[in-house]
């Protein structure tokens, strides 16, 4: 995620910024302005249609479609934003469990027993770090930390282990009466809350926005943007370039960020802070216990 | 549901896929693409209408109501887009609640009592696959693994006979006190999650959009498109016929995917991968247990 | 409920069912098409209004307020939706809650214990039974499957003294060590949802949309469609009377839609099948205790 | 809140409710009509502007923020009405939970302790009155039952005093080993309901609409409104006047309505019906207990 | 938060507030209106381009794109508006829990162990201002009420040591057994809420709107006003001074609004008034216990 001030309008404007759809666009720009040209040139200077009413008033298509488009795009909008911000909850859900989880454990085990201390101020955080590579498809064990008897099956789900072994060590400490049942009965919750945020997790990442949805919105934007130039041509002559070029940005920008930020977990600009909610998990967790 | 790169453009304004919208409606644009020539032959040719001013000027009822449709049709589509995806959650919340279920089974039954651990390794899974055919209106015995004891009545509820038994199994436990009360209240979220999620399914399947609405939307896309060419054949002459069918392309996909992925358990394209995520519950669970 | 194939296009459009709002409205149809026609003969052929600009211009008034009307009808529309889609949804938090309460008492109830099994397996569907009648505002005593001791005033709230029934049945079980203290803590979800279902249902059925925005509405469509004729008639002549009847067609239909699915336990044709799902409850409960 | 038919459509078109807007704009038509009037005199009489086609061409601002009003105006209603639905809701669930408390604790009290039972009778509902008047920033002792140990100090937290003697009384009896841990537990949800209905209700009273947003929308209404006539005076000559209080009407009257159900707990025309409610629930809580 | 009473019109539409979006424009009102006067000059007086059908017909794009314009502005003023709601209900969550606990502990706590009852009194409310002050990056021992063996690091995270002994407290209660075992569980709601609300709180604070939108919608209207004149001039001469400097107003200052709301826990104007309601906290905890 780019960290910014979003008061500064100047910049915003000017800069060109590297997740900018401007940038990723700009060839199609080119082409679709060459395209615009060509139509704009055959109509007017080859073929002389200009006469030739009916040309001329193919643009009620496009005003009536135009309002259908917009509501598509403001569905699209609002899909891709809600996984964004869905999957931001759920790693602030992961953050209030891990915390919650460690203040709750120092308030329960017994100061002496260091050894039950050490894993979990190990293995809480461990799960973020597991949970943001297993969404990336990645395991890296460096960025583990390796505790006591923690033993990780690449090949097996990494985030899975990891939670068992939390949920079965604070088992053992209820078996060897370390903890009471009611002490247990409270810690369920949190315990429970590392694998529904990981099943979510991967929900999201897993299922983009219905395929019939996704081609027919592309589709449709293909053919407004190049069906534009027959009829406006008479009308604002060659201005219709810049023109083309102008809508075609407004309208594939949106369906471009909505495709980006449908799945929040990766390294794209707009992605989720990952990484940085990980680190911070791990500090406040060796903070509290 | 059709696995895709969202961010392949060409492909998919290009190709047209099995699924495509276009594909199914292609009988469609043939009879009202006819029907439009029908209509401005008669109109331009044979009537001479259009030094009638009055039917010129009908193109504003297109307008006006353009709007209404436009409106409804997003209506329609965020009401199916919200059960096809609120039956995904549904599922992911089957795969959550499989995983956890198991790794506190893992943590509480002895290690020694496999009888129990492979009871719920085999049942776990089953529910999910049992309740993908439920909602298909199947019943496919050889896709459950045969537990000891695991007997299905094809006559009766599937899933409830499978919930009914991982629960009685759970209970048994707790009496032969192999689990604590503790330990049996902890389990309780994930036992009754199975038939939550069985019956949220099953009303998703049941209860498209109230039958009114589906009706008004048919009628009025027919009407719509059906006066379309009456007005606008005076201003854009034979043009009227690819104009109407694209049209028509437009209002009638929207009304198509909405009814497509209104009912996301079946077989259709854009149907949720139900078979998949069954077969993964049944790998991670193995891993677990 | 009508059950429908929302596939069939072919029989949605040519055929006036019941519940059409064509049907419905058609007295109106007559009266506003004979309106408008008196106005266009007043306006045309008596005052010969024809040569004033003016009147010819207030066409702009209803497109400019076309575009209220209709974000008004869309709230109109989701509103109404949104209670029909919510008493869908707690009927099926009732299946399940049942599902999952005689599930669990199937488990925990000692086999010997016939006297309490029966009980259950009566009052758990008669619940469903009484709040749907109870939401219709009716007693229906043949509907009840007699139970030994079950005694409803017919003046007194019927679901409360059926679920009061379950509930000391349950804490009678428990008095008498036939449930242990963590299966009561286990069972209470179910047992407090029936009143919360029921509160819910009420509170549904009870409410209506503000009587401001209901009155608002009716009023604007009223003025909306009466003037339409004054400024069109100049541009489209008699045509204006399908014209106003269709434009009238789409406007109130939406209304009377929302009208009817608002308050979605009674007889009307969309509203939802409460006696199927209470026969459903009835089964599945019967299959499992 | 005013109890009415739906379906009733005559009478609301015709009548002029006492909640009607039209009744409270009425001045502002007058004045808002001389003022339009004065501006087509000044234009077209004195100043003979029509000529200066600059003039006439403003319109179209008109039509471009026209949709940025009705989205605001959408955007304004439906907030405001998710207000009105949630106090709704929320005193729903307060219903619920009586009821539940009750139904829960008629279970439970042993039927000899009919001091506890008394008491319970008494206060629960004398919760949903104090809440009521709470909302409504009164203290009438009047509606509150009078019980044995019943103190309130009017200058603190009245609906606080009352749940808190609840919460105490239900630990007594706990303590009196009158109840189980374990029914202590089960009675644990709707204790705590009680307060947070309380806040969410005080949340909705004192948050009305951010100030920018209440404060923006009455200025564009104003500006839009005021210089609707200056371009279409040119076009509808002294039709203006009708056509400005119309539109007028319908813009003023969506901000009125959302202001009065934006804080449902008075005694607005629209507002919950607290009193019915809270009676509602001491009829249904003397029937159970 | 600006209190104020939303029905008081007159004042709203006259007095530009300190807040108001007119006051902090300002400065860019004089800009764009000098840009569009510049722009008239040149093409009305100094090239005459008036003459040439293709500039004025470019009005044509403003109004399709006017539509996109106004979509993105209200899923802007969505997205901000519900960070602002949840941020206060989140705030009210914590009114509710800091009630509950104090209603529960007052039950629970022995009336002769007056140091907890201080140790609670104090600390409750305590949390609320440390949060208060932690979401604006601050720390304020003076605002802290101190108690024994309250010690503060201020470089860890202030709110986290607070539930810390919060929690640790309940759990040295529960062991020395002045609360039991299901006494613990009860409280257990409350104690994990304190660190789910701030969680969720320092969400809201870090994650604006995904910069790519962002960036979009500012670039988009500043094009937008800024391309207006080119067209417009030829129909509305100079009055297309005030035009653009309107249209402007709307559309920079719904982008302004949202702006500020989305991080609702600073001290702009429209913050949510969490001094206020912290100090509500101590007011009734200090009744209560």
């Amino acid at each position: 995620m780019i960290d910014y001030n979003p008061k500064a309008w100047f910049t915003f404007i000017f800069r060109i910024h590297k997740a900018d759809t401007v940038r990723k666009l700009f060839p199609m720009f080119i082409a679709i302005g060459c395209y615009s040209a060509v139509v704009a040139l055959l109509e007017l200077k080859v073929l002389h249609l200009s006469d030739i009413a009916e040309w001329k008033n193919i643009v009620f298509v496009h005003s009536v479609l135009g309002f259908v488009i917009s509501l598509l795009l403001v569905f699209r909008t609002n899909t891709a934003y809600d996984r964004w911000w869905e999957g931001r909850r759920l790693w602030g859900t992961l953050v209030n469990n891990s915390r919650n989880l460690a203040l709750k454990l120092n308030a329960m085990v017994p100061a002496s027993n260091t050894a039950s201390r050490d894993f979990f101020r190990i293995m809480i955080p461990n799960y973020a770090f597991a949970l943001k590579n297993h969404l990336r498809n990645k395991y890296l064990p460096e960025e583990l930390e390796q505790g006591p008897g923690m033993e990780i099956d690449e090949k097996k789900h990494v985030p899975n282990q990891i939670a068992g072994q939390i949920i079965a060590h604070v088992n053992d400490l209820y078996r060897k009466q370390q903890i009471t049942g009611e002490q247990l009965i409270i810690l369920n919750d949190e315990l429970q809350a590392f694998t529904d945020v990981c099943g979510a997790c991967e929900r999201i990442r897993n299922t983009p926005i219905p395929f019939s949805y996704s081609v027919f919105i592309k589709k449709f934007i293909f053919f407004y943007v190049m069906t534009l130039p027959f009829g406006y041509v008479f009308t604002v002559g060659f201005l219709i370039i810049p023109i083309v070029v102008f809508i075609f940005y407004v309208l594939a920008s949106l369906e471009l960020i909505a495709e980006e930020i449908e799945d929040p977990f990766g390294f794209d600009a707009n992605d989720l802070p990952t990484d940085t909610i990980s680190a911070n998990i791990r500090k406040h967790v060796a903070e509290i216990l």
